[in-house]
């Protein structure tokens, strides 16, 4: 992609709007657009780095066996009465009536639909276990919208949910997707914790949040310096008896084992094997997509940017171009890289090497090569990286060999 | 995938809110399912249809340089107010109040939206052109949702938005996009017609609609036999002079030189190369990804059930064991064509000859394999060609040569 076609009109000024670090840089690194109080738009960079966390999510959820739906974000509000939440959750809920004077909300959630889909397939054990998963915009009528993508109205969510004949095939499935969010965000590049938690409006008796740790979160836990270990609950830790430290924390990714809660409510009931009708087990596992995006970023960046983890980042590779005489050598190396299946952003545009410097480095891809008159005098370029800030200079070859090894291409 | 991991419940008698072939077919094969009158879900099966769809228009819209994103659902109605809209679309606006009081509506089309937040970011004429494009739910309240997927409440959009500095930049974009249209529904293997059009609702002056025709159609054509032509208006062919026949047809994509209508109004303006203030002249361009699939279904089925255009399908090929001596070679071969990038649906359950063939029909994968006892015997195996009936007789070897030929493997 050259700069100069890209729909990438970065900011000077820091947005007036932004109330924490990472809702800034992405509003200045035009990764998003207010469009009002808690309504967010994805532009190109931002919906890039959407896709890549979405896909990463999907790989292992499909790993696990999980199997990709789409459903509804229109509700009929009939069946939120059936469960009753449309008590629990009727402050978050956008509600409306249609032409018909049919009542629909707008899906905070989805354990209640899901349940009514199921319901009309299942009628053996022999069905058992499934899993079935979706990336979808959800909507909730946030009190206090704010932190940018971390608390809005709308914002997508990866939902799955899992179909067992008892609780020992839940607590597998549990176990396995448990695995799978430590997978999902290590690739994502945050440092997560793991902790028990309430299931609250949910239902059901045993539950787990994944949090990270962020100035701007809105949950407490509380921390053991010493033993390098979060817990729930203040005071002492229960290895070295040290005062704990409250820590602020975002909520990433939440499971719940929910057992026949919906099910015996929705009727999604199965024959066993010995011919007795049983309600169908259920988990559900949620990861807060688009909140992954702010939680990199407060814990990935520095006072120039973004630095974005590979994989994650809108481009693998940014490339600077800061001589005429070198677009011809660095379109050549993006050509190279992109046929190897490594993504450029080749900064043409005819401005100051400064002013392309500060545009990468608020943009956040991970290496930023650098292709100027030193390549054309002496056939060297520089790669800097963005992490570490380490400078590296190679030959145009040299420089493929070393990104092909990162990006283990 | 294995049929017996999968969730995929066919339907053995026809669904009665069923009201046309391919909503009963989508419904029978266990691709969709009603929440509600004009509300659906993508089961496993429709959501792998509905990416195939999407992974085809992306791929022709990149390769129009346009850049995807990823606007919001909900908007404020103020939007809607600066371009009199809000009184245009009334009838169809989901709208409704948050808790602050704030009046929110659903996005039918997004045309304010995106001319808002190309304000923001738009000062020069070295910026232009760009086009942006996202694929999203969108949202009417359809006075008579029918024909399941073809006029629900809720639908899947591509659309497109293409801004230039004048009318000439206008119109090399309007046909690079007329360009990937005509690609785009060939690839998805349905017979279009591109009809002049009236811009409606939309404004602007030039317009044309892509359509296909379907006896389900809700829009007329007229069309000579003869000259094998569609017109808009009935009487006589300009041609041959013969009497025009009425056609029923199903609009598809539709695209539109909207010109400063909505730039003038929502003020997104730039500064041309002599430094006056102008408005950006826009074109947009819509597909109906979700009504794409109904009309693909309502011309390529037979009495069995879905016929699926190659690269369109759940999957690539149906494997059928049609003995249990056979299972371990047809797992086999499900991993090398899966190692191939062919896509494969492995039909395990221990159930007769004729579920398996009647489900294969129904779900419409362009081949089926076949692998019983004449494998076991003889070291031969079957694939019928969906389409065209013929029944093939190879070895392994054979089989999997032939289908790598038939997907350019």
């Amino acid at each position: 992609m050259l700069f100069s076609e890209s729909f990438i009109f970065t900011a000077r000024e820091d947005p007036k709007t932004a109330d924490c670090t990472s809702h800034k840089l992405l509003l200045k690194g035009c990764f998003l657009y207010m469009v009002s109080s808690g309504i967010y738009s994805y532009l190109p960079l931002g919906h890039r780095v959407l896709e890549n966390v979405s896909n990463i999510i999907r790989k292992h959820m499909n790993a696990c066996g999980a199997q990709e739906i789409l459903m509804s974000a229109l509700q009929p509000i009939e069946m939120w009465q059936k469960t009753g939440r449309d008590k629990d959750l009727e402050e978050v809920m956008f509600k409306f009536k249609d032409r018909k004077n049919r009542d629909l909300c707008l899906g905070p959630t989805h354990e209640e639909e899901i349940t009514e889909i199921v319901a009309k397939f299942l009628t053996s054990y022999k069905q058992l276990p499934f899993t079935l998963y979706q990336i979808q915009a959800k909507f909730r009528d946030e009190p206090r919208p704010r932190f940018g993508l971390m608390r809005s109205a709308e914002f997508i969510m990866k939902d799955a949910y899992s179909f067992d004949i008892d609780e020992e095939g839940l607590a597998l499935n549990y176990e396995k997707m448990l695995g799978a969010y430590k997978k999902i965000f290590t690739e994502c590049g945050l440092e997560f914790v793991e902790v028990k938690a309430d299931s609250g409006v949910m239902g059901g008796d045993v539950s787990h949040e994944f949090m990270v740790a962020a100035a701007i979160g809105e949950d407490e836990l509380f921390y053991c310096d010493k033993c390098k270990q979060y817990f729930k609950e203040s005071g002492k830790c229960c290895n070295c008896k040290l005062d704990l430290k409250e820590v602020k924390t975002v909520e990433i990714g939440h499971v719940f084992k929910l057992g026949a809660k919906y099910s015996k409510v929705g009727g999604a009931m199965f024959l066993d094997n010995k011919g007795k009708s049983q309600p169908v087990i259920m988990g559900c596992y949620g990861i807060g997509v688009s909140r992954i995006l702010p939680a990199i970023v407060q814990t990935n960046h520095d006072d120039k940017g973004i630095i974005w983890p590979k994989g994650i980042s809108p481009f693998d590779v940014s490339i600077l171009i800061l001589s005429d005489g070198a677009k011809e050598n660095a379109i050549e190396i993006s050509g190279t890289l992109e046929d190897l299946g490594i993504s450029t952003l080749v900064d043409d545009r005819p401005l100051s090497a400064g002013v392309k410097f500060n545009d990468a480095y608020l943009i956040g891809n991970p290496f930023v090569v650098v292709v100027g008159k030193n390549f054309i005098n002496s056939g060297k370029l520089d790669i800097e990286v963005r992490k570490t800030k380490e400078k590296l200079c190679f030959t145009k070859d040299e420089a493929i060999d070393f990104l092909k090894k990162e990006y283990g291409k």
